[in-house]
């Protein structure tokens, strides 16, 4: 079979091809051919695979080309984050709203080509990534400490407006039958590695990241700020069994949470200190942003994963494990003594 | 004041420009233009007005030219129904969505120009005509028996879809202060006149306007039927009601229901028969339709009206005075013979 990531050379993106070839094998079909679509190239060892093909181009400017390739499966990754969408109204439309609109289509025109064509109709299956960012206070309606399948979206970021404006393009491109969608919205991944992002998210990353590599980090928010989180690994694991699992299990076509350790950032800071010591904990220091702040107050203090459960996804079981599973990563890859440095 | 109304020669926009110009004024301001925006002509009678100017276009032809204009208010009603987004997929969403993005992008453009000029930039006020499309019942969640102003919406349908999709467009553009919008969810608006339109909610009112008009009509759907209908002067009531709300009473950004009563096709045949007597109620046959009862399946059979019933509006009292409004209407039209010869 043939699949696509879209956002492939991405944080997730990169992390889900490799376990797409680590496996082999999704679905019940062997992979034949991965084709990573981003900005950037994909990792080196990624184009090395015989079965990778890497597209550098934006989304957007890549779905006329798509049309020519049939896809069996993918994984639509791709996206401005919520930082820049805020800074540049216009790229945030084109990024996530016409590009979604975009791939979607190739993939109508691919399904109706093929019916057309004579030959049996098999619409893509199509893994849609929406994010916990739909989720926003209105003063209309008391916003619930947990956040639910069927919590009301009401988003307060041009982000999670997209998400969900694409939510609903994935379910009703899914009910004509011009593919087989299923939208997951993601929980705030971290550890990530590398540099801040345009994302307000960013220090759920940078105050567990900065520290085991020995250096300061600067937290924007009080120590009680709550939310649910993932790892990545967790995160890649919901996005294949979402995508594995049937129209059935899925039930309807409405956006699944994936799941959530509801943390807040003392837990992750004492999580920090279990894993790799005081020193590593006191590199933190709080200083606060009330821009980032006044972003992260709007957010969910906390998710359930009921429809997410039923699929046999469970969020960690604690921080702990995550800050383990960024240090594994790190250990494993070239960077290791710079990323650990904070460990010594 | 210069005020804009998209679908200005639609069902609703003919009663909504009527309205406006024997009010005359509009949030305490003195409307000096009305520009009815539609694909085909505005009735003689507004044409006839000096304060109306009529274009026809496509509206998103027209968008390019509202760059050049600068509008106060904006009721946005123009829309492909139902039937035709389910008919032609590109239509719908070409008519529905591009349309709004592109008014809205017209209106944002209005406002930054206005601003980067150093004039103060204020806004165009704008009124987005949602629908009760939005909602239907998805297999994960139940779907209650009235639909509120916080239900869950998960469209069944293209048409609900692009409502639903455009109701969080004008959310971040009136977060973003592009405009100062408001969307309301109009429930099925009967009795219409004319001839059935492509909507599936057509039988609404051909099972009142038939009889009325002594000719037989076909009822595809079961008395049991129960849906939230309006009248059409309800609706127009509540568009201005919603538009001349401050944003402090609006309450948030998300759409609000306006209010229906909740009613069965046999309570409006009754109504029907008392009204204009049994033998108009005997010219209505039921013959089921299952392409339009399947769809009629998916619909609230009942709506509440929390905010709107905060803003002033509440629904008619009963089905009669909404037969007895379409026949004053008829009465004082020019086809008053055609249109009531059943009531002889």
């Amino acid at each position: 079979m043939k699949v696509l990531i879209t956002g492939g050379a991405g944080f997730v993106g990169v992390r889900l091809a490799r376990a797409l070839l680590a496996r082999g094998v999704l679905d019940g079909r062997r992979i034949e051919q991965l084709v990573l679509s981003d900005q950037v190239a994909a990792p080196a060892d990624l184009l090395a695979d015989t079965r990778v093909q890497g597209r550098v181009s934006p989304l957007l400017a890549a779905c006329e080309g798509l049309r020519r390739t049939s896809f069996d499966g993918v994984f639509h990754l791709a996206s401005a984050v919520s930082g820049e969408c805020e800074a540049d109204f216009d790229l945030g439309l084109r990024s996530n709203l016409d590009s979604t609109r975009a791939l979607l289509d190739a993939l109508r025109f691919q399904a109706t080509a093929t019916a057309s064509g004579g030959a049996a109709a098999k619409p893509a299956k199509l893994v849609f990534s929406s994010s916990i960012a739909v989720f926003g206070p209105d003063p209309a309606y008391p916003f619930p400490a947990e956040v639910a399948d069927d919590t009301l979206p009401t988003p307060q970021t041009s982000y999670g407006t997209h998400k969900l404006i694409c939510e609903h393009l994935v379910a009703d491109y899914t009910r004509k039958g011009f593919i087989d969608g299923r939208a997951a919205r993601l929980m705030t991944v971290t550890v990530r590695p590398g540099r801040p992002n345009g994302a307000a998210s960013s220090f759920f990353s940078s105050i567990i990241r900065e520290p085991l590599a020995g250096q300061d980090a600067v937290c924007p928010v009080s120590p009680e700020v709550s939310h649910p989180v993932s790892s990545p690994a967790l995160t890649v694991r919901g996005l294949i069994t979402v995508y594995e699992a049937s129209r059935e299990a899925f039930v309807g076509r409405t956006a699944v949470n994936l799941p959530g350790l509801n943390v807040t950032v003392q837990q992750m800071l004492d999580a920090l200190a279990a894993v790799a010591g005081p020193q590593a904990r006191a590199r933190v220091r709080f200083e606060r942003d009330e821009g980032i702040a006044r972003i992260v107050a709007n957010w969910p203090r906390g998710a359930r994963n009921g429809r997410a459960a039923r699929l046999g996804l469970q969020p960690e079981a604690n921080f702990e494990d995550i800050v383990r599973q960024y240090v594994a990563d790190c250990a494993a890859g070239p960077d290791a003594a710079a990323a650990l440095k904070g460990l010594n």
